[in-house]
């Protein structure tokens, strides 16, 4: 029972690869489609920002958003109220690719879910949130202890 | 309901930052447990079948042993049947560490199931280990159509 993990990060790089295959003339790495959706949905945010939304290290996020930014997928503006902080927006180049990278998520989870009961879905998702809740709290308690 | 892909990686890079927090002695990197794992489960496999257990590209295997190998937890030999293929075997380093790689996996998954009643958590399980099927079959479908 106290495997799922196993399975969890399995289902987690198989999409890695499904969506580097389904959008091979796109130059954005399969690791950075959830920086490009959470930085569409609300533009202009902080690299501290992003980092606690996407549960990853600030180094690593801003590791990711160099790389974003030379390939065009990205602008980072100082902020006007505290310039050190640098905030995220994304470029034409972007908006332009992110239907697409939506369309490539919908196929995604709808081939992973087809045939499984609408009952078991709910319960699944529901236990998934809470465990996604769980876990941000488990990292913040860990930040704040460190 | 088809948005489970967003908190199930979620999940998994926040696991990543709990390893690493959790074995900051360790030079391992959070993303080479799970090559610790299946390389300690059966050792002497080849880097393809590592990488068709772990859902990865050869090449992003390649890279990543490569760095284990540096750091010195495999090590590497030619398969006596095939000079070409390359079995990979744990070192005593990676054994050492492994305890530990284990402990704290228990902890994590513990820490995110615990309150979650038994009967919800046995239907997640049972939908992550279909939708992980599922997942495999879809990214070597895709393999095969190259």
């Amino acid at each position: 029972m106290l495997k799922f993990m196993k399975s969890l990060n399995s289902i987690s790089r198989s999409q890695a690869i499904y969506r580097q295959r389904r959008l091979v003339t796109c130059d954005l790495q399969a690791c950075h489609h959830a920086f490009a959706f959470a930085i569409c949905r609300e533009p202009g945010r902080s690299q501290e920002e992003l980092a606690r939304e996407l549960c990853l290290n600030k180094s690593t996020v801003a590791r990711n958003l160099n790389c974003l930014e030379e390939k065009g997928y990205v602008l980072r503006k100082a902020l006007p109220n505290d310039k050190r902080q640098l905030a995220v927006f994304p470029t034409e180049k972007l908006l332009t690719v992110l239907p697409d990278l939506k369309k490539v998520a919908l196929e995604w989870t709808t081939l992973l879910s087809e045939g499984i009961p609408q009952e078991e879905l709910e319960i699944f998702d529901a236990v998934l949130k809470q465990m996604q809740a769980r876990a941000r709290e488990i990292i913040e308690t860990q930040e704040e202890n460190k």
